[in-house]
């Protein structure tokens, strides 16, 4: 993993939590603070976003995109620190099944995250110096508490619609339960109500590799101009081949060798699949902070929207107007069908509104950020009749 | 990983690999060496082994039996090291289904092992230093060439039956292709003819984590007083996730948490499976060689009968009058059923005697060392059959 090496230092991966590039940046918390549900209150704090299109004069199509675990809110434009296009420019664009010439759609980096939104990565203002583990640890819901306070910001009662895959699905699913009112339409894609004990046990891999990284200095790594980089690129590597599938590692790899017909009987990275694994490794930690992943991680395995409501996922939802599209793959074994019937079934039995489309893919969680034209056609149908129901205009 | 710190020093694992407690040893080679793969000759090496129950008079009652990546040859006995049972001492024992009464059971440490076979962790007779990385890789081929050595050495021509689960499964398949006619009954169960592309990715990831860590120092541990402890764990953790099923983390575990009521908000083990996955990466540490562990992964890695025949896995059981038994269980997607079938329809092109079960059951790939009655009454049956047409009398 040489090129680990190449990582951008520690006072570059600061400035971007703390002065985000080609970011709005929303700076909130100051009169009224978030209450999280650690039991702290944080204030103040910030959340770095994007916006596409335009709020019509209504402010009734607005569109928030949650991201996911290491996603960030360069959804649909290049990305400032990898250069490479936006994760869901695919779904969202001019004429795309999220159009901005007919949404107003906003992407806010989460609460925890290291692109620009307060995070372990960001400068506590109380100190002065980068938070690491002295920042509260947060939930989905806190992600959410965060997000409603942006569109308070930007005087945005309702949304038209949110939307998210993964985490994100988790966040459009925390939204539709604690501001029922304020979510028109929810997309959560390939998601869960509850993170299972299989993948918090992934997620408890991942923070181990880091931890047991000796440059991680329980967390204080920036303080101490170290960077915990093989550690999180085990994570990455770990927690990439569960975003797969075994069919799709078989189509793509199979057992192919990487620029040889023989193994070397060493342990190079002899199989193309080894290679493609260090190069995701290697190329993710250039990009994220391992005190962020710790956190956003940790997030996602506290997520249970059941043990807020005595277990009855359907009492999360109980008179609950909003309309969900709930979507999943054939492939995700992550989050797999079952975990998104089982949404099916709550939103059912508390009376929503609810279709609901599983994916013939061999491509595994990854599905929602591929080129998969029957997801593309679901988000424009769905999207399509809700702005119906919503009497928003066609375009432009 | 507070325990982790409690493993024993290099030095005793160092006195394992070269003079294991309660084990016989076979020094081969002298006469002629073991030629690899890798194209380069091993001479001396030793193996280590067990043997249970009595030879009879036509030397035609002998059972191989061939252990996992993390097994050993301790398998129907306590194990010296950890103080626990043998590894299958549910399968293998007076009136088990791999009778001691009626069969002679040797069990090989295999070839790249840590406990009293020749792999890196022994002493390189020509420098009388550790192996570490001058071992040569090796591969499941090599592991049963080892294993014929100390056949001829213990004169027995033909094996009654040779049978293990996972990487031991593999090796089954290699005994019945490189040596048929010294294979009268064959059980290779949870296992398939060559490893998918997802677990090359898995035991990549393991081999990273334990190079990851400064304390590997290149392989170099043993000479530097060091051990790659905490590397090792976590391989150990995330392999163990592949051992086991969504369905049967959930069942054991769910979303309970360790020893309290609520969520700590940290990065404490509040979940049971966090707290159990720990145990398991501190506990291997404790008793495994963390280059032995590269090596073995790496030779499952390089499995591919297929591809030493033109991909045509039938011309490797050609003509063999050996009898098969091929097991899978229905929740293992580590060697799911679809490649036990792949075996199945091979042996059948290749006109073999085939029966095969798949066992329903949710635990998992680890269902082999289980209590699953299933299996029992299998391996109980086919092997009866087999001593009928082997002319095998009935016990003691």
């Amino acid at each position: 993993m040489g090129d680990v090496d190449t990582a951008p230092d520690a006072a570059s991966r600061a400035r971007e939590a703390d002065a985000p590039r080609n970011s709005l940046v929303a700076r909130l918390g100051a009169d009224r603070p978030l209450k999280l549900d650690a039991g702290v209150e944080l204030a103040p704090f910030q959340i770095a976003y994007k916006t596409y299109g335009r709020l019509n004069a209504e402010r009734s199509n607005a569109v928030l995109i949650c991201h996911a675990l290491t996603g960030d809110h360069h959804v649909a434009s290049v990305n400032p620190v990898t250069g490479k296009p936006g994760w869901w420019e695919t779904m969202i664009g001019p004429g795309k099944p999220i159009d901005i010439e007919r949404y107003f759609i906003i992407c806010p980096n989460v609460l925890g995250g290291c692109m620009g939104t307060s995070g372990p990565a960001s400068t506590n203002p109380k100190t002065g110096q980068p938070w690491g583990l002295e920042f509260p640890v947060i939930t989905i819901r806190d992600m959410v508490r965060a997000q409603a306070m942006l569109l308070d910001e930007l005087k945005i009662d309702t949304l038209f619609a949110v939307a998210g895959g993964s985490m994100g699905g988790m966040q459009v699913l925390q939204w539709a339960a604690s501001f029922p009112k304020r979510v028109f339409s929810a997309l959560p894609i390939a998601c869960a109500t509850r993170h299972s004990a299989q993948n918090i046990a992934f997620h408890e891999v991942g923070r181990q590799a880091v931890m047991a990284d000796p440059e991680w200095r329980h967390g204080r790594y920036f303080a101490e101009d170290a960077s915990p980089r093989r550690g999180l690129a085990v994570a990455r590597m770990g927690a990439h081949i569960t975003y797969l599938s075994d069919a799709a590692l078989h189509r793509k790899f199979g057992r192919k060798f990487q620029d040889r017909e023989n193994p070397t009987f060493s342990f190079d990275a002899d199989f193309e699949v080894e290679s493609y694994l260090r190069h995701q490794g290697s190329s993710f930690v250039e990009r994220f902070d391992a005190n962020s992943y710790l956190y956003l991680t940790r997030a996602m395995d506290y997520f249970d929207l059941g043990a807020d409501c005595d277990g009855v996922i359907a009492n999360a939802f109980r008179g609950a107007e909003t309309r969900f599209c709930v979507v999943s793959f054939t492939s995700d074994w992550l989050f797999p069908t079952s975990e998104s019937r089982a949404i099916v079934h709550a939103l059912n039995a508390s009376g929503a509104r609810v279709s609901f489309a599983e994916i013939v893919t061999d491509k595994g969680h990854d599905a929602f950020l591929l080129e998969e034209p029957e997801l593309f056609a679901i988000v424009r149908g769905f999207l399509d009749g809700a702005a119906k129901a919503r009497g928003l205009k066609n375009g432009k």
